[in-house]
């Protein structure tokens, strides 16, 4: 099938998986989870494949160490992979939730619902465990699914889409075309010129590939280009807490988008000299370089800049950050508050690490990715950022003019 | 001012806007309606010169008597304009809601609070009466405003602006530039360039208008570009509430974007006939014309089709429909519920006119548009619409690396 039939497949099958009770949806799961469980060497081996290729690139450098790592499947990630779904059947279903019931008028009901967006466009990188996460959580959720994976990663995600496609074809009352694989580099321009059928592209993989497609599609994308987060020391933060924070928020997992990349320290804390030493003791390089605010480091190098008060640091951050996660210590709750209201971020910490703004911390239970957006979803998404909602009224044959008229007015009750 | 001061002005009052308080807002939007209660005749004046210019136009043949109607501000127009402002006043404040708390562990609580959104983009066309609108509801869910009326109505739209910022400016604690007019045709592309400046894109307008605005910004839009609403009269339908049904939806205000524009009508229907009798008894041109599915006619015209099941009906409306609102007339409750489920609208309606879908009737007080967006907000809008949330996270100095050595587990206890 060309991407064009695929498409028009998926949403076909968008419809019959809107209706889909949570029984069959989490059968479908199970015979996926126990399908890549009995068929795991197939996997192996087609992965064995991609790394035999992808190993001829990291000789000639056309591809990094870290990208060959993140191709490889072994047991640990193949054990989270299908764990991974036995979570996701564990969820409850953010389908078919009632957000509220409103008697407009005698026998003239309204509710809102909650519904499948319909269908989702994932574009990843080299993580082939990316196709069973995100298909899982589209099926729990009730959408449709188009994946277009990186090209290195080909046989692993063929074979995983294989066992995925058996594993749901043999699940009875599961439509057909619900979980879907495209594979040719033309297909993310096709997927990304496709707005009113598919609803939502969500991008995985480097601020590189996120900010291409949110440059070339007016589909809405989830997720976020970049994590510029900020750590603002206050006048009165303490100095044990300013000094095990930053060094977590930095050193924990340097690579994430929620660790820190600049230190903001108000110019009267009277510990900044033992802060920058014990920074670098923990094995961070200090710089203080005005050139680099608004610089993800995506490593153990840390930016600080002395400010001279809590404006100066709100100002600083919502003119570089990217909005993500940022943290105060301080021990003033009014100025705690005021940077918690005034920081235009999805996270706004007081006394906490950025580190912990996360899917599975916040206890969302799975993590569709993190969203800068300042619509629909912010913050780390779970479940519910894959949802909409619509309006089911049922009358018994009223129409608007015998309101128009004055004939009958509303009495817009809220039931639920 | 240039449109890129304006957009950096808007962006530092939204976020001024966000920490104001209920009282603030209430007080600036009371201010708002007494001023233009106090220079209706200045508003007057400067429509008179408008209307004299679009009577030239009109002559002309450059516009039409409906655009030149809308332009006209006359008493009772003017009368709702400051009426709507006090009824904005009573709503209730959509930001700083707490829509969860949790413990994420001891001393460190999660919140996700509602917030404004930011920035919004205003453009619309003749009616000059949106600005006090719009700028109403921006206040009161503590956005930022960027309009952009139609040239038509430059003078008006100027004078009533002018009445907004002198009764904000007044306002002690209400910060400047959080209503702002453009007024050059080039501003509109210049808006749309403005992808995280402008979060958030409201065309009020004609179907061309609003297209033209979704396939040229990467901002999200909220609207609808077309109203392709259906009625399906099922086999079991009442021949009088289809009846009665059918004509409210297309006669009641036919140019509405919730008016009908199909009636799909069950082959088994015993009273096809006797329907389309009936309907053009009320007046409505009735044709069967397949070229004409997913017409908008914006009159009192409707298409007319036999299908031969409920999945037919249900495949047509999928297909033609614009996602807005759609009807079912039955008996029967089963082919209601599936009806309901399948139909990928934001209104589903059971026995009930489509022109119910309307954010007054459903109950929300004021109306930001109807969108048929899959992502944010869709059918009516009220003030949420124009809020998204942020999570606030409070600690006592935790690290994420102490929960990442087991040495603490997280407890995820919703408290609220």
């Amino acid at each position: 099938m060309n991407i064009n039939e695929i498409v028009k497949e998926a949403n076909r099958a968008k419809i019959k998986l809107m209706g889909l009770n949570t029984e069959i949806k989490n059968k479908a799961l199970d015979a996926v989870a126990k399908n890549i469980e009995l068929n795991k060497e197939k996997i192996y081996e087609a992965n064995k494949k991609d790394l035999e290729y992808a190993q001829t690139l990291v000789d000639t450098g056309k591809i990094t160490k870290a990208t060959y790592g993140r191709l490889k499947l072994d047991e640990n990630k193949m054990r989270d992979m299908i764990q991974g779904i036995y979570d996701v059947i564990k969820l409850e279903d953010p389908v078919n939730k009632t957000l509220f019931v409103r008697e407009l008028d005698e026998e003239l009901i309204l509710k809102k619902i909650t519904t499948p967006i319909g269908v989702l466009g994932i574009i990843f990188e080299a993580r082939p465990d990316v196709i069973s996460q995100i298909s899982s959580l589209a099926i729990k959720s009730g959408n449709a699914v188009i994946l277009k994976g990186g090209s290195e990663a080909n046989n692993t995600n063929r074979a995983i889409f294989e066992i995925i496609t058996e594993a749901l074809n043999n699940t009875e009352g599961f439509p057909k075309s619900a979980v879907n694989l495209v594979f040719s580099h033309d297909d993310i321009k096709e997927m990304l010129s496709k707005d009113g059928y598919i609803d939502l592209i969500i991008p995985r993989g480097s601020n590189k590939l996120v900010r291409f497609i949110q440059e070339n599609t007016k589909i809405p994308v989830l997720g976020h280009a970049s994590g510029i987060c900020h750590i603002f020391v206050d006048e009165t933060a303490d100095f044990n807490m300013a000094k095990k924070i930053c060094i977590d928020a930095k050193t924990q997992y340097p690579t994430a988008c929620n660790a820190v990349e600049t230190i903001l320290i108000h110019k009267n804390f009277p510990y900044t000299a033992e802060l920058k030493e014990a920074l670098i003791e923990a094995g961070i390089e200090v710089i203080e370089n005005p050139e680099e605010f608004g610089v993800e480091y995506s490593d153990t190098v840390l930016n600080i800049k002395t400010v001279n008060s809590l404006d100066e640091a709100i100002e600083h951050i919502n003119t570089f950050g990217s909005h993500h996660t940022d943290s105060i210590i301080t021990s003033n709750n009014e100025n705690a508050e005021i940077f918690m209201n005034n920081v235009d971020s999805a996270g706004v910490f007081k006394n906490a690490s950025t580190r912990f703004s996360d899917g599975f911390r916040y206890g969302f239970g799975a993590e569709v990715g993190i969203s800068t957006n300042k619509t629909h979803a912010r913050g780390p998404v779970g479940l519910d950022g894959l949802c909409i909602y619509k309006y089911k009224l049922e009358g018994k044959g009223q129409t608007v003019a015998e309101y128009a008229k004055g004939e009958k007015t509303f009495k817009h009750k809220d039931i639920v």
